[in-house]
């Protein structure tokens, strides 16, 4: 398989993180969002959307991380991302999705680009925009959390689900933004448990061969 | 089945649409956002992310659009709404994804607020915004069913999918906050069938019990 990927993208960590627990091998093509490498026509041609990442599995081409994520676990089942009861593959959907459908796309580069280049926001302004969306995020992973019988090491059961994935994705960017961390102790138990596993720690943003 | 829903939240016209497409009923409870009954304890205590939709189907509480669809597709699996194959699934699932995660997050009510109330951005700088960002997924929705064989009347193959529903909650906002739409004729012609459909017109933003 080939993932383009960018070492401090979220979407790509997500991805990294499921082949690896899955145990797939993967040849990485870099490309630094920082320096646009992402509009070059040619990758363009590849994702139409200009963002990473992209997973080609020989004639398939893949985006949007949790559909790679959905694609994976249909196409390589062992071991699964998703419990089998329809419930609860809804909540750790769900879950996930507060991650990578409310809290994410609002922080990605093109986002904060905008906020600084056309609505000429301080460095800041934008810290806060960061700090209060990802926060939100937190407090509502930390209260279902809460209220949900299966959780503890893991969101649900005892093993790693794309809930955990994108949990993992959310604290990420909240430590690199120094969010206040406090008030999440459910989370952070399940952070760690995941980062402790090296299918996580391998494709966290430090350990890339794109790290800067 | 019991639906909190707003008339104008795309997320919950999402799942309107689903139940009316697998032929279920339900009783809606109404909140408007605007005058924040999302934020009550009473609602906050059902969903503590603030937002709606939430599902109620029996014992079960379903949250986050997109994870509800994905539920009602597997417990209700007629029709479905989602292809068989795998590959087929995930560029579905993407479609949806460029919607639900990519630009709608960034056009929400509390977005649109933290513009107004924290940045002080101005209406025309407000609307310039939610324009940028609902153009770049009608962009790439656009590319991408021009490159994809089985697109036409829907976005793949004969009959409506989850990434239908969301191309037509992409759509709805564009119409309402006057984007150009003459560069996206594949994603026009996509809308115009779904709209033909009761199951569509029916969870209008506009024939809602709530509408104003």
């Amino acid at each position: 398989m080939s993932l383009y990927t960018y070492y401090r993208s979220q979407a790509s960590f997500r991805v990294r993180i499921a082949l690896n627990l899955k145990g797939l091998a993967r040849e990485d093509s870099f490309l630094h969002l920082e320096k646009g490498d992402q509009f070059a026509a040619e990758y363009r041609a590849i994702n139409p959307q200009m963002v990473v990442p992209t997973l080609i599995d020989g004639d398939v081409k893949l985006f949007q991380s949790l559909a790679i994520l959905e694609y994976l676990d249909e196409k390589y089942p062992h071991p699964p991302l998703l419990p089998g009861d329809p419930a609860a593959r809804a909540w750790v959907r769900g879950i996930a999705l507060i991650n990578a459908a409310d809290s994410h796309p609002l922080i990605v580069p093109r986002v904060r680009h905008y906020l600084a280049d056309m609505l000429k926001v301080s460095d800041e302004q934008r810290l806060a925009w960061i700090q209060h969306w990802l926060g939100a995020g937190l407090q509502a992973i930390e209260s279902l959390l809460a209220e949900h019988p299966e959780s503890g090491r893991f969101c649900h059961g005892d093993r790693p689900t794309v809930a955990d994935i994108c949990l993992v994705t959310q604290v990420t960017p909240a430590k690199t933004f120094d969010c206040p961390l406090d008030a999440y102790p459910r989370v952070i138990r399940v952070y760690d448990s995941c980062i402790a596993i090296p299918a996580f720690a391998d494709a966290h943003p430090s350990k890339q061969p794109d790290t800067e």
